[in-house]
């Protein structure tokens, strides 16, 4: 049994799909539509894709295709999912899902609707390290979960002209952290306090934004949890987590590229952390797909759905009222999902 | 040269202090006031103690005396300060210095108008953990700070009759994370955020006190910061720090009895985290009391004076206020100390 | 341009060649060559093979094959280089080359006759701890090298009736090692003196073999070596180095599945060494394949040469006679290489 | 109950054990002997020692000293225990105890005779982590143990006049791992084999010495062992162990002065090891006098009698053997010693 795939959008994050779905022997990636054909053509030779088209609308009505991937920018995937569904594809879609709570609840509509499987690509919860602590959490090693620490900082910041479209930090970065926080700790947050500050560059001030930040968490089972962000650290891409419980605690270091440690006359040194997402979650975005490939052939439920791409961005749009009005935010105040699952 | 000390209140620490004190060849500690002075009389003997009293007026009028250590109830110190800066002794505190900051203010007027030096027993400044990252904040090598993080969680409860008395965990335990803050970032605290649990132990929470926070710190250079707290920590004292900047981070790791490793079929193990304060901070406390007399043998600052003593407390009042009202609370609208030093 | 490939023997490690091989975009494994051919009709067809052969002359006959993976059993290596050479193909092939360094020397000769490249599966000089090691050596960084450690012990020992075919420890197993000094010192073993001992499994000493040793080795550049091996470790496959020179020291400590360290009542703990050579080298046998057609596809050197695979069998021999003999034996009493390059 | 002491060569050693005397509370310093009393009269006052004395005989023949420490030139350690042991007086003496093993028989016969405690001043075996690692291995933690590996590296040689009176490297040096060995195997060494070399100071070998060395050991359970040697290891002291059983291993790192980790642009660095013997051995130097004081005190056997004296000497005379003849060496061959214990 074969699936068939068809990707919209070939930037950068379409582009790693492709391969990783290519080493799938299950998998056949049939169709790439992008709007830049012209610098995609000798890439598909390359890649031996059958159909490069500018109109993802080839894609969706080709009845060969099972599934899609929508890569394209954020502002087109609401109308992307909900269209997907509509032809009966399964869909895995970037994150995040839309910018308003209201527009990713009409999608989800859709894709319950249409009984197709959606899965959001939330990366990190197929990486080895935070997998094991979920496991360890839910087999309750650790016992009943009280705090939760996510350092998570970039080794660069974006371009300024995409901190402007992309939401923000807590849109485009935090999220990712928001999901992880409901992944590992088995709860949903409801209530949220962040503090930011402008260090890293003024010009992420002046754009409106934010680079560096602490967000307090509560969670709906009593517990507390800290993230920490910053869009810049020196030594690269900053990726821990700890959670700690009545049993005990788990903490999940940074992957580096070898473990040498060296010992001169000045200091003991090893490795820095892998430089960014691409070298640290490699494997984490082969499993995803992988996963997600699974879920459809063998019919099981994804890792990762709408509603866990919905969650991520209420809490993160809580986060950004919590900054600019100054006090805690509480989730329930932010859209209203209930009603979804 | 001889630096003569009396010591008032001889509880646990104040025979901590005693046995560091001996071990000091210029120091001679003479006397020794505590109320309960039939059970002390053969570790006075042991001790070669001169003169063992219950009036510690015995101390503050002999002459001899070049300072006290005061390791009475909280509740005295306030008082006890004043009566020995008035006696013209120097001065060495167990924090808080009292459970106002009015109070602590009339003290500090004392010492500053008697010319004596005062410190306070933030021993942890005098571990070698953070001594080294303060060093480095202030060498520059992790260029302008960003960030702070201070992980800090005692292995057992105190007794809850003691919570009920010791002003709550702001007061008996995160105020030597507060010092802490001020002491690495070389920054005053200006706004404070609490959010608390009781997941350890509800009687806790009927003493009217919680077990668990996460407590968010903006500093005046622009800088955030985060403590977490927990009563118990399955795996002993957990004592960590790691601060953030432009050039880099520092990070302290606990301290263990030993560095073996093992590694058998089931895992690879090494200890846990020396115990409790007694251990992790047996060369601290040493040292503190070390720098305290060669401050005044050598008439040279204090490492920690009694300003420090009223930040950490005024913090840890904001960060009660904070947790009762829900919001965050700036440090300026708790009491008022530009007008001290 | 492709590099067309012909596999001989689809063994375990002949089928983990061709997975990595197919890997590769610039090569084509066309044919297969293995005497159990009803065994591997399915996966050939899985694998898309074109040729499956019981007759490897099927593949040296084949114009089209550019290059073959001798990955049958050590006793055939010998004689299929020699006969690929003479077909004018490029060869890569299992270590060891033989059992004796006469053959060992012929099989050489023949393929500098031919003018074909040569690649020995020496597959730990490409594992990335290991590489760093050795660049850290080559730039100086630890200065010149005093000391060499290899660590190395496997989780199992292998079945008894292996042990009696694959030439003993120092063989199949530690012949690893005796490459790795090699290409961390960059100095030829001129000296070694063997210990040796039956701790893991009596029979194994029944079989006439050892296993448990340490080895001392003497290089031609004055430094001193030694591994230490034993067929079984409870915790796993243990696979570290250290290097020691004027300068300082590199280790390579093991590589685990994960970061995490768990705190509990009990102990601090973290994963085990990644299980045995599968698991601990995937990345290294696919870019050992990878840097093989590399080398034929731009002309340049391979990595690990049949020189390298002669002198890590003359050392193994050294090695044993030692053992033997209960005596120190000099490299120069074993066959005798200078005559080959 | 008060142990009076006096101590015989106060030299570096001395003062450090009469330091570490002081701060035992049943313990009194009362007299040191030392030729070159006009250079040590202002430290005696200071330290309040009652007699200081040209003459040990004064020491020997007080009545109410209890027991000697002598910490005079190793050529003189038999006759003083002989004369001590006659005088009655319990004895601590640095290692090693003779140059030969015949003059260290005749000692320990005399302490035998005697009735007086003789403990032998290998400190290490007072160092928390491989005490620890000796009390995993008694519990059959790491289960029967199977291979021994000391790393044992000074961060600077001698002077070149000390190396030519020490006895080399073996005697002086490595003297305290082969007491190790025995210590944390709980067997006795069966042979040796010795591989130096001279890396670090040509001036070393002209002085007929090696500064670098390789011991493989054979031990009479049928263990194996291995030791390494530097003189000078460029980033410190380098003390590290592991012992390796058939279930598991049990490793000891090096001691640092904090567990400080940097993380920058270049790389991710902790501390060098603590400097040389005085700063990672200063605990295990308090606990080795606070032990032997007990010994006596408590009337129970020494951690390290003449015996394991005797033995180290005779290991040390093994290995000088092994590396003049290139052979290994049986240490059967070297005295005897079945007879004294």
């Amino acid at each position: 049994m074969t699936l068939t795939v068809g990707i919209i959008g070939a930037g950068r994050i379409g582009k790693i799909h492709l391969d990783n779905l290519q080493g799938i022997q299950q998998v056949r990636v049939k169709s790439v539509s992008d709007v830049a054909i012209p610098h995609l053509e000798s890439w598909a030779v390359e890649k031996q894709i059958e159909v490069l088209t500018t109109n993802y609308h080839d894609i969706l009505n080709d009845p060969e295709i099972d599934a899609v991937f929508i890569c394209s920018p954020t502002n087109t995937h609401a109308t992307l999912i909900k269209e997907a569904a509509a032809a009966g594809k399964h869909i895995f879609c970037e994150k995040p899902v839309s910018f308003t709570v209201e527009e990713t609840e009409e999608a989800l509509e859709a894709v319950k609707k249409a009984g197709v499987k959606l899965q959001v690509g939330f990366n990190r919860r197929f990486d080895s390290n935070f997998r094991k602590i979920r496991q360890l959490v839910q087999e309750g090693q650790i016992g009943n979960p009280h705090l939760l620490r996510i350092t998570s900082r970039d080794p660069e910041p974006p371009n300024v002209n995409y901190v402007k479209s992309s939401g923000g930090l807590f849109m485009d970065m935090t999220i990712h952290d928001f999901d992880m926080a409901r992944y590992i700790m088995g709860s949903e947050v409801v209530e949220v306090f962040a503090k930011g500050a402008v260090l890293v560059d003024p010009a992420i001030g002046e754009a409106g934004d934010i680079d560096t930040a602490i967000i307090t968490l509560k969670f709906a089972n009593g517990a507390l949890g800290v993230i920490e962000n910053s869009r810049r650290a020196a030594y690269g891409y900053d990726q821990r987590l700890e959670v700690f419980g009545d049993k005990g605690a788990a903490h999940a270091d940074n992957n580096r590229a070898n473990t040498v440690e060296v010992s001169t006359a000045e200091h003991v040194s090893k490795e820095k952390p892998l430089y960014f997402f691409l070298e640290r979650y490699t494997q984490a975005y082969i499993d995803e797909v992988k996963e997600f490939a699974a879920s459809i052939l063998e019919n099981k439920p994804v890792m990762c759905d709408g509603f866990d791409g919905m969650q991520a961005e209420r809490i993160a749009k809580a986060a950004r009222q919590s900054l600019e009005t100054g006090a805690p935010v509480k989730l329930e105040q932010v859209g209203h999902s209930a009603s979804i699952y």
